[in-house]
């Protein structure tokens, strides 16, 4: 790869005047300017951002690094990491990612994202979570997408599941439906628990009773993602033994919602005329996929994405929980 | 951020002693390594990989870099990027990745890739395919994965969709079946040419006749899934007005699948008793998802990120197109 000699060398200049050429161009005149660009040219010279950063000159592109728990192997949370690069990109920053696969051993991951030395860190998870921030995290320029910690005060940016869920229950309730069966997601969950209790407000601040709300949770178990969704069926068949004795499923998210959709069909029951259906999510990827189109509610990924990225580039200094809005997302299965 | 001086300082050393611990730590005696240890410790210094690189010290860990074409933005090939990180990482290698948006703008991303100095590259794509390589990657330590080129000879990664394919549709004559529906995806793409000759060379090895298969292919608009994705609903309304003029449906990926248990299912289709269904990809976080289950063909993703790391790692020097093996993956609608 060339160097900074090498261009010198080709421009017939000196190392000062090469870095002059990159950082601060209108110092030099512009027959040596021209000199040097060529020569970077000639040579596809790229400057080494480290190295510049190691002798404190800090006029290059400054880079956001990301700490990724699961978040890049899997389709859920995809368009966080698209919004961090291209808001990056818009103010000239760079984006590197380093993934991190359990939150046990994070030694080897977080060495290799310092050794690269980002300006700002943003730490993001698959799904919402709490996460213990490792100790040589601490003290760092960092922003959590999409999950909390309890170790400092952080800016964090995670969606607003409550309002999200409330929105949507109250759309379930204005349009008459009275017998709602509800599959939330594992009770171990952040999501779980805080889109059962939206869901529950809002049905009692319509004037109803909890207890005319039939619940269940999905049980968490991420290394067989079959096991855990087939429990829709095995719940649903409780529930439709003879007739259906609810009017609208209200599912944890669009994976429940996909493996309902094939077992409600499948019985013969149209969507939304028999019963309707609720997802959350609007999975990437699937999310367009559904047959009657699902109604579900729209994970903000892009939008925590884009704030984390910018509370970095735009130097913020507030440390405190922000609340992304997850808007309800009209389709036709509702 | 700790600096080697900081370190130096606190344990009373040169900084040529501090170095000296990081990388040849047996030329240093006892008392004076752990004294440098302590430091690092306390200080939680971390070693900058590319000031260690730019001093000519190869000593330390090294990098691969992933240029990742709409990679980490969806949710089918993210197996490969989780295979590149675990592969490296066994071998004490770092990982980092650069996304990259489209491939007509590629210099800011390919800029930062470069400005990090991996010691070798690989560049992946979501969905196979031909990629223009920038002249600025040319004559790297590079390796593509899922995709090929004709810029230069390299060595590539890529699923054998031809033997995939030809295998799966094996099975299907294999079950007796008669009268294929197939939904290829577009002609545009790789794997729509690629499948759609292997199925009819299989048809015809079994000595069928080519005119007995009804094909399509989807229309290839990336921006606009529903669109791409929902033909498949206009196909079979058109193959299903009375009654099933086909007893298998032949689908160009899982997607298809998806959308095609829909529609079958709720016109009161049993899968696979009235009509058999095939998918192709085992897409990542749906995949086992159908009900009943649905079998397909696993694209060998993780094969083909791991394969590709160890080609850098290993220094592997054959300059050639690698086909790596996409096994039948049956379950219960065929």
């Amino acid at each position: 790869m060339a160097s900074l000699k090498d261009v010198a060398k080709l421009a017939s200049v000196s190392l000062m005047t090469v870095s002059r050429a990159i950082n601060n161009p209108e110092k030099l005149n512009k027959e040596t300017f021209t000199r040097v660009k060529q020569a970077i040219e000639q040579l596809n010279y790229v400057p080494d951002l480290s190295a510049r950063k190691i002798r404190g000159d800090s006029s290059g592109p400054r880079a956001i690094g990301v700490l990724a728990l699961e978040t890049a192997m899997t389709p859920f949370s995809v368009e966080l990491l698209q919004a961090i690069e291209k808001t990056a990109q818009k103010y000239g920053w760079n984006t590197f990612i380093v993934n991190l696969f359990d939150d046990k051993q994070p030694d080897h991951a977080i060495n290799t994202l310092l050794s690269y030395r980002p300006d700002g860190i943003i730490y993001t998870t698959m799904g919402l979570r709490k996460v213990e921030l490792p100790e040589k995290l601490l003290g760092k320029n960092l922003v959590l997408a999409n999950c909390i910690s309890d170790s400092e005060q952080l800016a964090c940016y995670i969606p607003d599941d409550y309002l999200g869920q409330y929105q949507a229950m109250q759309q379930v309730i204005n349009k008459g439906y009275k017998k709602p069966l509800c599959i939330f997601l594992s009770e171990k969950t952040l999501a779980g628990k805080t889109r059962r209790k939206a869901a529950e407000q809002a049905w009692i601040d319509a004037g109803r009773k909890v207890n005319e709300l039939i619940s269940y949770h999905t049980s968490s178990s991420p290394d067989n993602l079959a096991q855990e969704y087939m429990m829709t069926t095995q719940i649903l068949k409780q529930h439709c033994a003879k007739k259906l004795d609810f009017d609208v499923l209200i599912c944890g998210n669009d994976r429940i919602a996909f493996v309902a959709y094939q077992f409600l069909l499948g019985k013969g029951y149209h969507i939304p005329n028999d019963v309707a259906v609720l997802g959350y999510d609007n999975m990437v990827g699937t999310g367009e996929l559904f047959y009657p189109p699902l109604t579900t509610v729209q994970l903000p990924h892009y939008e925590i994405g884009e704030q984390a990225a910018l509370h970095i580039i735009n130097s913020k200094n507030k440390k405190e929980i922000n609340y992304v809005a997850s808007p309800y997302l009209p389709r036709k299965s509702l």
